[in-house]
């Protein structure tokens, strides 16, 4: 059989070291290096500078926490009925991640990066904006990275996300694309769509030089941090077990002969 | 029915805003804490002091990554199947954080935290770690937070994770009695049986008062992070294809008439 | 390196064959066997007798399915959040198949197999029972396998049960022991703790050979095919997001300033 | 605020019974029904005829076990570390289940849903799989359900499940499509592309009336049952342990100094 190579560069060990990404865990990084640069490292390979390390906790903390979703419902569900599997609640509430909520991150980051690939002059992105507006349109299919359901007329987290960038220097052509998509999304459509946070997370990701195939798991792995404080919560004040028989409850009282719902 | 209530104090928003623990997300958190800090407020609810955050940043840094392990093999596995789900692949490394691999971090935190009571006060540490060590071996039962299979003499990450703590005034009673009890395993079973990373990992979390029920969590969201560094690299060069190849081609060479493994 | 062997025994393939169990997958299984009796094969390497697909089929269709329970919310949040990922949906609700609602599966069948181990002669079945139920009790030790929140007086499914395996020959000592602990913990405690679902499935699966360790697994794959049936339904009228929104609202009311909840 | 409703018709119960679509578990299903009629009755919401069991079956049946692969070796590297967690080494081999290995059964049950609306006559059907080609090929896009990188020249189990199908009445309009597109796809690539195993699912899924967007829930439910003999070889014959060294020492053997690989 032919035989292909097993290879990794993140980390090895001996008996007496570890090391990750060429820096000696004991010596290096415990008590050397914070959580955010921790996950910077393992992203890029290498430590971030000040402003990237700045940018770069701005995206990793705006995501980790929005109160009761159903990504904190099916952990929080998962936890009532196996308490001593932690890491089953946790990664219960990740496996929702996907097209609905994160999944616009990904779509923007990737539509952001085909427009404008690395090292590729920016030109006139005012204009780029409008036809990519003009395109999903005619094709009737949704602009990622833009409007939100609830956080109306605007997601107060782009703009909080984008005077980061500002403050760091990575507002450069990405972001400028993505607040041109959301003005000309507005324009198009005649209501407000301005740039949503996982809009503003995606131009920024692409600013960092992020593939847009990973940027899902930033968002991942900031809410898993995000989904242990419920946990910690379900613990000491529960509500799954009530949530779940009221459901049950009012979602079968039809069926049941004689009930009085 | 009766009813209870349904209450969670973490989170709440309005379409202009998002508060997190009494913080203003967009105000007060991105672009002013850190990573690190945000998982201290989701464990917490407040932010830490300087010292504290030291202390829990070596925490979180020192379990993100180990190499390959089972963990990211699960990832990378998934991750080859389902490439469009990067969350499923997050999930599928964290189902295995159980009792072989972190449950002795839960364990040893249970231990210290049931011996020494919030509020009481230490005693005799040293005679208490001698009797805990005694009473195991009577049981004939693992100690948890102790040996380590590969590193030895030694786990290095221990040490490490102890001058942390010394530094960051840390270093209590129950980060004594761990040390006792990794002594007195040594003395008792005639064999060096020092601290490990978890039994370390849950003397410090136990003197910062995080539950033992939670400290699973803690290392869960830090692999979380390091996952997503196994997705990237299995983007880039990949490993999960070539590695189940193999092992079907070796696993069933013995059934397969007339074959030459 | 010291090697290791691979080896699997369970299924080979070439170009034109898949063999599982020794059975020609296109030629002995496709058509001519059904699902109740692959499951067993996958479990017992052979495929069962008449009796023996009766009581198993039994055993697999009695935990398919009972409603909304914390297991479908947890699929049904995730379905909502990536509709894309139908696996990982049906994973959310395994996930929580833990310690409160299968658990009592395991520690039931570890229960009857270490009281009875195969080979041993039953002898005083009835006494066996007394001592075991007066043992948890002094322990103060929950005792698997008996009472029920909901189903009360008696869980209807465990004489349903007990009712196929006395029709197919599998109401052996496992059976008996199992009924006695029932009656020995409502005499003891003095308030009815019959046999619940678990403990039925737990005698007779022990009656089957089946090791206690992989019990959950058999409640796990039933469950599986039942979490399908709620995508489904979650498909055509959906509930998710209608209970999310409810449960944010309700959650977060006492926090919103100037909300009426 | 809007109240929708909670609703769900699959099941209810009261204390001393469970109904589940409408048949009394305790009274007509236990003992009376066997898990492939059970696993119809959740989708379809009622008991199968005698030649929808056997197609259902042979549906059910093909999928559940394919020997070593990404999905079988995910759950084994996750049972390692959480053995107490067998409802989570059945989630992680789930997870991989996503558009590399089963994708192509939901694609190829759209393409064949969408050319063929259910009630619509299905008229030429050899022109329709000619011009579906043709337009995947301009599209330079890939085909699904035919071809298969090891099962060469054809996939044994599409004219196995195919030959089901002729013998129940289910060979239809779908059917004959299905084959016609792996005819075309071989004519027009000028290479063999016949219709592989997930393609002849799909068709047969499709004349039973299985939306395509549930039809990876079938595959889901079927590898539940085939991980559950994975996680039992497991406990006996281990190789987790061996195979995650064996990769650790290879993979990073280039980063250690001095190591001989």
């Amino acid at each position: 059989m032919k035989r292909g190579t097993l290879k990794s560069d993140i980390a090895w060990a001996t008996p007496t070291k570890v090391v990750v990404h060429g820096l000696d865990l004991c010596e290096d990084i415990v008590g050397k290096i914070d959580f955010g640069q921790m996950a910077f490292l393992q992203l890029f390979a290498r430590l971030p500078d000040e402003r990237e390390l700045r940018m770069f906790n701005a995206m990793m903390v705006i995501l980790v926490e929005h109160g009761i979703t159903p990504s904190s419902l099916a952990t929080r569900m998962t936890y009532c009925g196996a308490p001593e599997s932690v890491q089953a609640a946790v990664a219960a509430g990740l496996l929702g991640l996907g097209s609905v909520f994160v999944g616009s991150l990904d779509n923007a980051a990737r539509l952001l990066q085909e427009a404008l690939p690395a090292g590729r002059e920016p030109g006139a992105v005012d204009a780029m904006g409008r036809d990519i507006v003009a395109s999903y349109r005619a094709r009737k299919e949704i602009i990622p990275g833009v409007g939100h359901p609830f956080h109306k007329p605007i997601d107060p987290r782009a703009p909080a996300l984008f005077k980061v960038a500002e403050e760091t220097g990575f507002a450069g052509s990405y972001v400028r694309l993505m607040k041109s998509i959301g003005e000309q999304a507005t324009a198009q459509a005649g209501k407000p769509l301005p740039v949503n946070v996982t809009g503003a997370m995606a131009a920024v990701a692409s600013e960092m030089g992020i593939p847009w195939k990973i940027c899902r798991g930033l968002a991942v792995s900031a809410r898993a941090v995000g989904l242990v404080g419920h946990i910690l919560e379900e613990m000491r004040q529960p509500m799954a077990d009530e949530l779940y028989l009221r459901t049950e409850h009012e979602a079968s009282a039809h069926l049941v002969p004689g009930a009085v719902s």
